[in-house]
């Protein structure tokens, strides 16, 4: 075991965890300490930890930590619960967790927790270089790429899924242009993709989210890649709120439209996409916008507001399932390759 | 004539003119007096007037005050020149700077163009009021409405083209419910339509531009009413960036797309979507939001962006153009009635 130096998660031999506060990017970059797993969960709840791989490991090592601190055994199932449940859409995290209770069932369970979380660590961080492998066939050179939302370093252990992909293509030489969807309601493309994409080097455009069609009319677009929080057996998946919109927008002008995502997002326990519970957030993000940039209220007092976090693009309107385990077709769904991992 | 009282504009026969700064909405009701066509540009270019109807009246006044305050007749020409270009994407403001020239060619061109100013003024409401009645039709009790950005009296001097349609349904007592785009990046739906429709007791949903297709998904959303800046005589027409994606969405999930707009809205000279202007605005825009609600930026320092302020919408993808001359169908385009004013 070592250091872990990673984009957005430190971990040292001292038992000291940190997380960079992404509620502050790209304004300030801030580390903040995680002494207890609630402040882990006060951290994936504010957004400071977030991406559906980043929640999972984040929140591994904050239980791993506990035990380090010699919390009971009791009091860490407790604690396992509670993470489990700090945000409901991420099949990652509820993944991360399980495997974190068998590491508690070991004798030595605290020593077990650790190691299982520096496991989950690097099966992440392998498991995106290899989605960055399997989808980085799929760019051309000269490609213009829209992504939303931020699926990069940020957003996971590893260098990121779909932007991993792109990040991967462009070290590869392909000369490729990268629209940002800003995606509101919180910016994380116009905060942290944009911020990530301008740290490396990667040429990008930032629009707001309904000048994707624009952009798709006018020839600028030939792939669009998004990341998933949770795919159910049948292809359908969940993603960052817009998500279905870029797809059926992609559908319409004929323009691949990809999803990639740790083999484990796929939840086997999920049939489609309306099994997929969607997290509703607070009004105030939509009447305005906050963060490290400060705060504002644009909408009148007392607005009614619908702030749905996530929504469910289906399988019809997605080209390819890009995962770790290979890039999976239409086909290879229909056959049930998703239960049998492997293409 | 009498003094002028509407929602956005008011002037009264001391040859006074104010312009509510519609900037500053929803947070303060300020009205921002205009005392030469110097102001009134200002007033455009920096959005305290908006609306493509009520940007053609109030230009009209201003340049109707500046006539009865003895400005030669060069200058009025000149003036003239600078309010035609100070949009370049609305066609209203031309047409109405059109008729005031034709006004300065009178021999009393000072008395003339007040009484074009006057007579611009009440054919936009009696417009508004006939495509109010035209528009009303196609709205059936317990319709969710989707619009984007703002078409009410804030927009015209009217009741407004598509929100007039809406506001005009509730006052008939059909039970509508109205699901407001926030239409970054200037947030018109969020700022704007949503106080509108607070004010005038229509019940309303805000929410962000790419929440649209998660609620058509759902079923939310029986029909669709945008505006309108420029039709052109084919059915193509220009509106607020994102309507095209609005759309798309609403063709997919086979939900009408209605746009409404004067008749003046169309632009005999232009043939089709293509030969419409899209105006560029600042980088600014995008990086944050800025109003009377304070200036937040929250993209990184010097990110690349993309800030067209209008996108165009194929005739293909619109179901109806309802105008005061009546409402146009494929057919009746097809047939040439654009150029024939009436179906």
């Amino acid at each position: 075991m070592q250091n872990i130096n990673s984009f957005a998660l430190r971990y040292n031999l001292q038992n000291q965890l940190f997380v960079l506060d992404q509620q502050l990017l790209p304004q300030e970059e801030k580390w903040l300490e995680i002494k207890t797993v609630k402040d882990m969960i006060e951290a994936i709840k504010s957004l400071a930890v977030r991406g559906a791989p980043m929640i999972g490991v984040a929140a591994s090592f904050a239980l791993a930590q506990s035990a380090q601190n010699k919390t009971s055994l009791d009091q860490l199932l407790t604690e396992a619960e509670q993470l489990y449940q700090a945000r409901p859409t991420a099949v990652n995290l509820m993944n991360c967790i399980e495997r974190m209770r068998s590491a508690l069932r070991e004798k030595d369970f605290a020593q077990a927790a650790l190691a299982m979380a520096y496991e989950l660590y690097h099966e992440d961080v392998t498991l995106c270089d290899r989605i960055a492998h399997n989808g980085g066939e799929l760019i051309q050179d000269g490609d213009g790429i829209l992504t939303h939302c931020n699926t990069g370093a940020l957003a996971t252990a590893g260098v990121g899924t779909a932007l991993g992909i792109i990040h991967k293509a462009h070290l590869s030489g392909k000369k490729i242009h990268v629209f940002v969807d800003e995606t509101r309601p919180l910016l994380q493309g116009g905060r942290l993709t944009a911020w990530e994409l301008g740290k490396l080097g990667i040429p990008y455009t930032l629009i707001t989210d309904n000048m994707a069609g624009l952009l798709m009319a006018q020839g600028k677009i030939q792939k669009v890649f998004v990341g998933s929080d949770r795919i159910a057996i049948n292809g359908d998946f969940a993603n960052k709120i817009g998500t279905y919109s870029v797809a059926v927008l992609a559908h319409y002008h004929r323009i691949p439209f990809y999803v990639a995502a740790p083999y484990t997002t796929v939840d086997f326990a999920c049939p489609n996409g309306q099994s997929i519970p969607i997290e509703e957030r607070n009004a105030q993000e939509v009447t305005g916008a906050a963060g490290s940039f400060g705060k504002v209220t644009w909408a009148p007092e007392n607005a009614s507001v619908y702030n749905p976090a996530f929504d469910v693009t289906p399988a019809a309107l997605t080209s390819a399932w890009i995962t770790d385990a290979g890039v999976f077709y239409h086909k290879d769904i229909l056959a049930g390759c998703f239960t049998k991992k492997g293409v």
